[in-house]
C-alpha cells in the first residue's frame, strides 16, 4: 500500500492533534489479538508499569459483551476496561475523544455498550463507472475508495477509512452499490479476492465487510436457468456459494440485497415471497454466522400517475408486514426510516412499528441526496435525533424498535472525505448515533468540531452555521412534507412538476386551488391506517397533523391556516424568503473561520457556500414562482415573486 | 468492403423492382466518367445501337449546367440529355422514378434543374459513442454509418447510403457532429485518412464530403496559444491543414462551424465577430474551391428564466444580420427554419430575409428530435412545403431567398435505415424538396411509397396514415405554437415545466390565467419587429397573428378567442383529445397493410405505432391535466382529466 494514496488527504476526525493528550502519557496496553495490536499501535509505546493510561482486556465477556467498555479514573490513572478487543478498540477511541478531560480528576465508573448490534455503512459504489450515474451511484465525494478504472484501488484509503469508521463505533460496511451491475456481481465469485483483499485491510478496526449481492446470481454467475429462492438447485447454489466466500473470509458479514425494486431481480419473479428470497440467502449464511440484510425498499416504479388509489408510502407495509414472523433469524429487513425515500422531511416509516417478530434495520442516508449533494451545508444530526427518538408505538421509540442502524455513506475519494468538508460531521453523527442514539446531536457536532478542526476555531459560527441547517435546507426547497419537487434523474436543484407526472410514484397534486397528497383514510389513500395509534389519528386529523407533514398527509387549500398561524401559501414564500437569506448568513458567519482552518478546506467551503447561497435563491425563486402562478396569491409583505 | 454489412437491410427506395422498366429495356449510355460509370453499372448491360433509354453526355454544360438534364420521349425511343455526368446520373435516377411511365407514348421536352445549388444532410455523428447522447447525437436509427466502436466501420452501408441519396438529389453530406469532440477534431488532421476513404466510396454517387470543425482547433490539434480567427498564426495553420486536406480529397466540399453555441468555441472568445471566424474558414478554402457553412444557430444558453428582457428567438438575428455582406462569397449562413430550434411548428426564422448579400442555407431537420423521434409517424413533406413556400418577403418565398437546403439526417446503421421505416418517406422527400421546392408533398409521397413499398400496397391506407401526420402530431404535443414542454434532455414525450426554469430560453409562461410568450414590439420582447412587412404587423397583431403561432408571439388568457372560434383552452383540450384518437386510427388504418409489406417492416412499425398511440395518450393526459390544473376550466365536453 502506498502512503501516496493518503498525500493531501484531509486527516478527518483523526488528526495527529487528536493523540496530543495521550501522547504525553505513559501507557500500558493489557491484552493479545488484531485489535489490541491496533491499539497497540495507535499509542505507539507502551509501558509495563506507571502507567497513567491503562487500557486492558479482561477475557471476561460479561455485561460488556464484545464491543462495551468501563472508564474511570482513580489515584491518577485513567482505566479502560474491556471483556473483549473490539471493546478495548472502542474505548481506546473514547479517550481520544475525551483528550485532556480524560486525565483530569476523578472519574467513576462509566460503562459504555452500543445501543446497536450492528452499525453499518453502506457504499453504494460501483465496480465499473456508471454512463448516468458515474462510479458512485448517489455520490458526491468523487470516485469510489475501491475501485478505479474497473479494478481494485491501492487501499491505503480504505485503511484510513477503517480507522475513522472505528473511531465512531461503526462495527460493519458493504462496499458495493445494491443495484448490482455485471462486474460488481463478480465480486461474489471470481473477482472475491478483491473483497478479500478489504476484509484484510479494515479486519484491524474491527469492521466486517458485507457484499451486495444480485438476486439473479444463480442465473447471471452459476448458470442456473433460475434463481427460484425454492428451487434445490439455487439453494445448493447459494450454500455452495456462500461456503467459498468464508473459505476465504471467514469473519465475512453477509449479503445486502435490494430485490424487485426499481429493476432489480427477486422473488417476485418466480412467484415466491420476499421471505422465501431472504430465508435462502440466511440458510445458507446461518453456517458460518452471516446474515442478510434485505431491504424493504419494494415498490411499483411503474405507477400510474393518473390512479391516485396507488400509494409508494404504502407499499412496503403492504409488502412486508405480512410477512412478520417468516424472516429467518439471521435475515434482518433494512427499512428506510421514512415511507418514500430519504426526503428532507417524511414521517417516519410505519413498517419500523409492524414487525415485532422480525430483525428489523433503520436505514438512514448520510450521503446527501436529496439534502443538497454535499455542496449545500447540511447537518443532519438534529433530523437523526428526530427520528431515532421518535416514539413510533406508546412504549418504543425508533432507535428502541430498531435492532441496527444503516447508512448510505458520504465518501469518495476526495481529499477532504466528503465533498464538502462540513459533511464529514454527518458521517461522524452517524457512528455516534448508531452507538448511543441519546447523544445530543449539538454536542456531536461538537466533539467533530473539537477533533476535526481543532478546539481553536470559532465554534459559536460554526454552530450558528450548522445547527439549524437542516431546518434551513428545508425551508427554501419542498414545503410542509410534500417532498420531491427535485429535478429528475440527478435530484439536485428544484423542479416542482419534475416527477408530477411521472411513473415514480412522488406527487404533490398541486393545482390552481390547493396542494398536497391525501393520504387519510377517510377519503385518501388509507396510509395513515398503517400507522399504531396515537400516529394513525394525528396524522388522519387535518387539526392534528404536524404542520411540517401537512401537505404528505392532506391536500390542502393555498388558504389553509397552519397551527403557525400562517396560511400554506405564505408560509411557502415566508420560509423561502427565510431560508435562502439564512444562506446569505451561514456565508457571512464562516468568514469568521478565516485563517482559523486550512486554507485549502477554506477555500472548499467557500466555494461550496457560495453555491447554496445561489442554489437556494433558485429553490426560492422557482417554488415561488410555481406558486404563485398557480395560486395567484399575491406575497402578503410585497416581496419579488417572478 | 463486405457484402455482409448489407445482409437484411432494407433497400429503401431502391429495391430491385424498381429498375424493372428499365432492365425490360435495350438502355444505351454515352459519356465518359465516374459518374458515367455509375450509371452504366446501374443499367447493367448496354447496347450501342437500337436502344428505347438513351442516356447522354452532350458535354455541352450551357443551361443545364453541371446537374441539369432534359427528358423526353419520341417515336418510341426515351431520351436523356444531359451536359455533364452528374446530370446524367440524376436523369437516370429520374427514369428509375418514372418506371414504365417513362415508356409509354410521347413525352415533350423536360427540363430538370436543381432548384439549390447544394443539396445537404448534416450527419450527427460522433467518433466515440457519448456517454449522455450516444453514438449519432439525436439519432434514433441506432449507431452510426460511419464509425462503431471508434474506428471506421466498413463502408458498404455508406455506399448503399450514397446510392440512395444520388436518387433524391442529394451531393452533398457532413460525416460528423457539429459538437465536435476530441476524437472527431482529429479528422481533420492525423484521421484525415477516414474522411477520403467516404469521400472515395460516395464519389460515384456525386456526393461531396464535408466536415465539421472545431473552431478550436489550432489549439486542440496545433499546440497554437489562440485560435483567434485575426492572428496570423491561426490563418496560416488553417491555411496549411486545408491544403493538406485537399491533397488527399481534392473533391472536399468544405467544413461546417458551430461555434460560440451550446458550449463550443468561437470568435466570441477572442473579441472577434462571426464573420471573422467564418472568413478565416473560407479564406483557407477558397484556392481549392471550398466552402465553411457557419450555423447560425448561436444564442446565450445561460439565460435567466426570471429575465423576461431577453429572448433566444431574437438572437441569431440580433448577432448576424449587422454582419450582412462582411461575410466571403464562400460562406455560408446556415439558418434554421425558425427562431428557437427544430419545433414542430414555428414561424419561419427572420435571419432568411435579413441578409441579401450574405448565402443563406436554410436547415431542416429530418431526424425526428422534436417530432417524435421515429417512434411516431410524422411525415415532414407537408411541413418543409408550407416551410419553403412561405412569402417571407413581397417577392420571395424562403425557398428563393435559399441558396442551398440542408438537413440534420435521420440515418444509422438500422436495417430499416431509419428506425420507424415509414420515416424513409421524410429523407426521401428532402431530398427532392432541394432539388425542387415546388413540388406537392403527397406527390413525393407517392413515389416513396411507389419505390420503397411497391405500387400495388394499399396506398390510401397509407396516405391516410401519413398525410396528416404532421399535423396531428402537432394536435397532441404543444399547442398553438408555444413550442418545447418536452422531457429535458432526450426531448421524448411531455413535460409542460420542464424547461421552464432552466436557462435554456424556451419557456410559455402558463399561469393560472393565461399562457404564452409575448414576443410583440408593443409590451413583448419585440421580435416581432425582425420581420419584414406584413410578418411584423401580421404577428404583432393579436387579431391577426395565425392561431397555429398564436403563444409564440402573445400571452392570452385562456378564454382568447381563436378564429377559429375556439378558446385557447377548449382548444387544447379538443385537439389532445383528438391528436390522440387519431393515433389510433393511424393504427387501425395500417391493419390494411397486413400481408402486403416484408413481416419484419410489418412487425416494426407496429411496435412504432403501438407506441405512439401509447405516447400520444400521455401527452393529451399530460397537457390536459396541467392545463386543467391551472385553469380550472373544465372540459366543455365533459371528457376525463385527471
Amino acid at each position: 500500500m502506498s502512503t501516496d494514496e493518503l498525500a493531501g488527504v484531509h486527516p478527518a476526525w483523526l488528526p495527529p492533534a487528536a493523540f496530543r493528550a495521550i501522547a504525553a502519557r505513559r501507557v500500558a496496553v493489557h491484552g493479545t489479538g488484531t485489535l489490541v495490536d491496533t491499539v497497540r499501535a495507535e499509542v505507539g509505546a507502551t509501558v509495563d508499569e506507571d502507567a497513567e493510561l491503562v487500557l486492558r482486556v479482561t477475557g471476561e465477556v460479561g455485561a460488556l459483551g464484545e464491543e462495551g467498555f468501563e472508564l474511570y479514573r482513580r489515584d491518577g490513572v485513567t482505566v479502560v476496561l474491556a471483556g473483549a478487543p473490539a471493546g478495548l478498540l472502542y474505548g481506546f477511541f473514547h479517550v481520544v475523544r475525551l483528550g485532556e478531560a480524560a486525565f483530569t480528576g476523578e472519574r467513576p465508573v462509566e460503562r459504555h455498550l452500543p445501543a446497536m448490534r450492528r452499525r453499518m455503512l453502506d457504499h453504494w459504489d460501483n465496480v465499473a463507472v456508471n454512463p448516468v450515474m458515474g462510479q458512485v451511484e448517489r455520490g458526491y465525494s468523487g470516485g469510489s475508495i475501491f475501485w478505479r478504472d474497473g479494478a481494485q484501488c491501492d487501499l491505503a484509503r480504505v485503511r484510513a477509512y477503517g480507522r475513522l469508521l472505528a473511531a465512531t463505533g461503526v462495527n460493519a460496511i458493504t462496499i458495493n452499490n445494491v443495484n448490482v451491475q455485471a462486474a460488481a456481481a463478480r465480486l461474489l465469485t471470481d473477482r472475491l479476492g478483491e473483497v478479500a483483499a478489504v476484509a484484510g485491510v479494515l479486519r484491524p478496526y474491527g469492521i466486517r465487510v458485507h457484499l451486495s449481492v444480485n438476486f439473479a446470481a444463480p442465473v447471471m454467475l452459476g448458470g442456473l436457468p433460475t434463481a427460484d429462492p425454492l428451487d434445490e438447485g439455487v439453494r445448493a447454489w447459494w450454500a455452495e456459494t456462500t461456503r467459498r466466500v468464508y473459505e476465504a473470509i471467514p469473519d465475512f458479514g453477509g449479503y445486502v440485497v435490494k430485490a424487485d425494486s426499481e429493476g432489480q431481480p427477486g422473488p417476485f419473479g418466480y412467484g415466491r415471497d420476499h421471505a422465501d428470497g431472504a430465508n435462502v440467502l440466511a440458510d445458507a449464511l446461518a453456517p458460518f454466522g452471516g446474515v442478510v440484510h434485505w431491504r424493504a425498499f419494494v415498490y411499483n416504479h411503474r405507477q400510474d400517475w393518473r390512479d391516485r388509489s396507488t400509494d409508494r408510502a404504502r407499499a412496503a407495509y403492504d409488502h412486508f408486514a405480512p410477512l412478520d414472523g417468516k424472516f429467518r433469524d439471521n435475515a434482518i429487513l433494512q427499512v428506510k426510516y421514512g415511507p418514500i425515500d430519504f426526503q428532507t422531511r417524511e414521517p417516519i416509516s410505519p413498517v419500523i412499528a409492524a414487525m415485532p417478530a422480525t430483525n428489523v434495520a433503520v436505514e438512514l442516508q448520510v450521503t446527501q441526496e436529496y439534502t443538497g449533494q454535499q455542496r449545500h451545508a447540511c447537518y443532519l444530526g438534529p433530523m437523526w435525533s428526530e427520528v431515532l427518538g421518535f416514539p413510533l408505538t406508546p412504549d418504543r421509540d425508533v432507535a428502541g424498535l430498531a435492532k441496527e442502524l444503516i447508512a448510505v455513506s458520504n465518501v469518495g475519494d476526495d481529499r477532504f472525505w466528503t465533498g464538502h468538508p462540513l459533511a464529514q460531521a454527518n458521517l461522524y453523527a452517524f457512528g455516534r448515533f448508531a452507538w448511543d442514539p441519546s447523544l445530543d446531536p449539538l454536542s456531536i457536532l461538537d466533539e467533530w468540531i473539537d477533533l476535526a478542526l481543532g478546539p481553536d476555531v470559532d465554534r459559536a459560527a460554526l454552530h450558528a452555521i450548522l445547527d439549524d441547517s437542516w431546518r434551513t435546507y428545508e425551508s427554501y426547497t419542498a414545503p410542509l412534507g410534500v417532498g420531491f419537487m427535485v429535478r429528475p434523474g440527478h435530484h439536485y436543484g428544484p423542479d416542482v412538476d419534475g416527477y408530477e407526472y411521472t411513473p415514480w410514484g412522488t406527487y404533490h397534486f398541486a393545482d390552481r386551488d390547493g396542494v398536497g397528497v391525501d393520504r387519510t383514510r377517510a377519503t385518501g389513500t388509507g396510509f395513515t391506517g398503517q400507522y399504531p395509534r396515537p400516529w394513525s389519528d394525528v396524522y388522519e386529523s387535518l387539526e392534528r397533523c404536524p404542520d411540517e407533514l401537512l401537505l404528505f398527509f392532506h391536500h390542502v387549500p393555498y388558504g389553509h391556516v397552519l397551527h403557525s398561524g400562517s396560511t400554506v401559501i405564505q408560509h411557502i414564500y415566508d420560509t423561502h424568503f427565510a431560508g435562502a437569506e439564512r444562506t446569505v448568513e451561514m456565508r457571512r458567519l464562516w468568514e469568521r473561520l478565516a485563517g482559523q482552518v486550512d486554507a485549502d478546506l477554506d477555500a472548499r467551503v467557500r466555494e461550496r457556500l457560495d453555491e447554496q447561497v445561489r442554489s437556494a435563491a433558485e429553490w426560492r425563486d422557482q417554488i415561488n414562482t410555481y406558486f404563485y402562478r398557480k395560486s395567484g396569491v399575491p406575497d402578503e409583505k410585497g416581496r419579488t415573486i417572478y
